[in-house]
């Protein structure tokens, strides 16, 4: 289309420009962090810029250059913060390495990122001894840790970068050139690579600071749950720095006294992650008495937000909202942050809707859900089909792989069945592998999870399809109570029938802990297997 | 630099995707508009996208393609609403005209354009029928009004429109290809054209959105009461989509009575203007007993906001903030939204800030200051130099110009003087032909005006610099006082000697009415050129 060409700046978006922005903006915000055995950290933003350009320097004088990558196995500190904005600052990328993967997952993920430089927070220091005679392209290992705990024969990050200059004469960038290296830990095959550009983050932070998203304002205290090695944790470092908000960094600490300390001490109004972390902290609340103070909003991805601690947290005055995303789309998806039209519903069924979907549509990610014959389906509650999503923060293809990731229009399925209904709120009803084939009818292993999880007593409720002579494949159920309950499966049955269709009840229910991903998901892979021959 | 080349989608940025997003994001949410002497209209925005597509299609059926330039004389309507997206999304460009303009700059501005379609709403088609013979590239003239209304001989936009198809296929346009066309109305020489890209109008849209700049939720009712045709009014068509407000246009109605039905009847709770209107709206509501009701923020630009509509406005609870940008810059470029670190002042210096600075740095955006030797002056709020901004909504050239307007940096000079201070406030101290030099000082003429707008009695105050024979330069006032006030020279004189240095006191102080430009600001080039023999 031969369009008049506009007369606008070309000014390529910057990750490093969030900093800069921020250093200025907000020049005296606080920024709060715990670390491995080390005192609490607090500086500003302006102190931050500093310490990143002095990083900057560092990583510029061991000979690091534009499109390297370094792998960072890191908690939710101020220095992997830094580390977000000092390796794309120079035009490199950076891996974020998941330490709670198996070693052969995370020596696959460093090799195939071709990583030249490791960075690790000081109890990752087993990990890397035991698996550092495999990775074949790291040259330099660095503890990120301060000079005085930095052990013998380490590199120290504070030592490296104490007497670098604090400015740095800071490249534009290619707004395409990759940033960020995030894998996806499938539990099948070879972990897939998405590599995030600057355009791609720096718009997401501008979608994830709106108010129909996560709404931060300079006045927000944000104390990062989900970490920072998942997908830049939701983009949070972007869109809080974008904002000016305060940050509260909890390192690996993520019982519930270390969480109600710094929401206490340092008025923490936002917080998000997985249910477990949460879980954790109303246990906690309810053990000692406390209250969560200044806390505003708890937003929860990763799976399901179970009722009973929606409504936990409504009582104390905290609102839950839900988030839904991957890694492949950077991960904003949707939120479920109400809208007038909700609203208008009541306050119960206004929470129905909150608690109950994913979230509702965002500015720059189109959704789009079909039939298995590839016709989109309308948007009315009840169809239920594939989801596909697009947009400038959506990948197109893994790293290193040759095919795209995306159709010919653009589109990525998911993996999810979802439905959406007319006020632009999708619900995921399940994974298209986990979705319960019987007799030729669907049923919902997530929803028979969400009815099982409302019943008092269990703590996590599982469901999986295996193999039944009959109906080819049926639910199982696998329930995991709280400390000291005692619920039966004559007590889940019953309250299962309140919920779901009768041909939805499972055939047998287990007590037994339920077996997680290295993401925290429920690992229906194990369920599957452990219990295949159940019903034969 | 060579990076990595990231793998994200390549999905330009396109302003139809705005509405696209909020037709199925926010289907429901309504859009009310005024019209020149039609009844109210009330749609949706699943509505407004139909009636998009049907426009569109009539516009391609007129011709139009990718790159042609359509021209529109209109309020802010709902219609003027549709073209904003109808016009970029089939690739062409919308010119903006303003009807304020003299007739020559107007047809200077759509002769420049060179637009094949010109629409205008009926209470313009005085203007039209006086300029058309001028009008050198204009094939199509459409009267913006329902079919009942049309007057003959005219097409009307309504009965174009009716029986064209309500969906359509929009094409995916080069971000960087131009979508808007808006003229600076300078006082001297021939208007400016800037062109903005698809790109820079949803970027901008984007950071217009966030809490520190116009903070828009799906809960709020915007009244934009900023002229469409003035820098897209700010962009609220673009952000108050994005985030599914609820519109409510008022069409050319300014005065008190229309704005305070609108206000009352659909529950706003933002506007804009410049001060002119809020003085109109704040006597109605003083001469009726009214109150704002559900109204909470009015932006003010265009001026400074006079201190006694700020405090009338706060004993009303409604927030007053500012916003100060240009037609070259989208135009945002600071709004004064509080941060933690002013509102930590206390209310009383918290007020003092955001009604006396024009706003705060917004992340997009870069500021800088410079002395008359280039060099970047610090952020202490005392030093005053030549304001430059650089980012992706800044223009670099105007339309058919040859030359860049900025410089190799990227930095335009806005014209502006002033200070940034700590807190990341700029605060305009005057236009750079406007400063007096007095005997080789500078004498600020907005702080001069600011300090007599105070005086109660004064409508309007205005400050230029004539020749004097010993000093060079030295100020003179106009007073333009409210009806029925008798403030008199003494009282002026008495009220200044409080606030500003004894030797900026003006020279002479008229009684008069100010003369203002057609985009309602003070004309300094009429004063002084009216005055120029006052100190001879």
């Amino acid at each position: 289309m031969p369009m008049l060409p506009g007369l606008m700046q070309d000014a390529p978006l910057s990750i490093i420009d969030i900093l800069r922005y921020a250093a200025v903006a907000h020049a005296r915000q606080e920024i709060v962090s715990r670390n491995v055995d080390e005192p609490l950290w607090r500086y500003d933003y302006t102190s931050a810029l500093d310490r990143t350009a002095q990083a900057a320097h560092w990583l510029t004088g061991l000979g690091i250059v534009a499109g390297d990558r370094i792998s960072s196995l890191a908690w939710n500190t101020h220095r992997h913060f830094e580390l977000f904005f000092a390796v794309p600052g120079i035009g490199a990328v950076l891996h974020t390495a998941n330490p709670r993967l198996p070693d052969e997952h995370l020596i696959f993920t460093i090799n195939h990122a071709g990583s030249r430089v490791l960075l690790l927070d000081r109890n990752m220091v087993e990990i890397v001894e035991r698996i550092r005679p495999q990775l074949t392209s790291v040259e330099h290992v660095v503890l990120l840790t301060d000079a005085e705990r930095t052990l013998p024969e380490w590199i120290g990050y504070e030592a490296a970068i104490a007497d670098q200059p604090t400015n740095y004469d800071w490249p534009v960038p290619d707004e395409n050139g990759g940033a960020f290296l995030c894998y996806t830990s499938g539990t099948t095959g070879d972990p897939k690579g998405v590599l995030y550009s600057h355009r791609s983050v720096v718009l997401h932070g501008f979608a994830a600071g709106l108010s129909g998203a996560l709404g931060f304002s300079a006045f927000d205290v944000v104390m990062p749950c989900q970490s920072l090695y998942h997908a830049t944790a939701w983009g949070l470092p972007f869109a809080g720095a974008m904002n000016g908000v305060k940050f509260v960094f909890p390192c690996d600490k993520f019982d519930g006294a270390s969480l109600q300390e710094l929401i206490r001490d340092e008025s923490v109004t936002f917080s998000g992650g997985v249910p477990t972390i949460w879980t954790m902290y109303l246990d906690h609340l309810a053990r000692t008495g406390g209250t969560p103070g200044s806390l505003k909003r708890v937003v929860i991805g990763g799976s399901a937000v179970p009722r009973d601690m929606a409504e936990a947290f409504e009582t104390l005055g905290v609102k839950v909202q839900q988030i839904w995303g991957m890694t492949e789309t950077s991960p904003l998806g949707v939120i479920s942050t109400p809208t007038p039209a909700v609203a208008a519903l009541g306050q119960g069924e206004e929470n129905e809707i909150i608690w109950t979907r994913q979230g509702r549509m965002q500015f720059g990610i189109e959704l789009r859900i079909i039939d298995d014959a590839g016709k989109p389906l309308p948007h009315d509650g009840e169809q239920s089909g594939a989801l596909l999503v697009r947009g400038p923060w959506v990948l197109k293809r893994y790293y290193r792989a040759e095919a795209p990731a995306i159709d010919a229009d653009g589109w990525f399925d998911t993996g999810d069945i979802c439905t959406i209904d007319p006020y632009g709120f999708m619900r995921i009803t399940d994974r298209k592998k986990d979705v319960i084939k019987s007799g030729g009818e669907w049923i919902s292993s997530i929803d028979l999870e969400n009815a099982a999880a409302g019943c008092p007593g269990v703590k996590v409720a599982a469901v999986a399809g295996v193999y039944h002579p009959k109906w080819e494949e049926r639910p199982i159920m696998l329930i995991e109570r709280h400390d000291g309950a005692d619920v039966g499966e004559e007590t889940i049955r019953a309250h299962l029938a309140g919920h779901v269709a009768k041909w939805w009840m499972p055939d047998r229910i287990f007590f037994e802990s339920v077996p997680l991903t290295a993401t925290g998901k429920i690992d229906k892979k194990v369920i599957r297997d452990r219990h295949a021959d159940a019903l034969k």
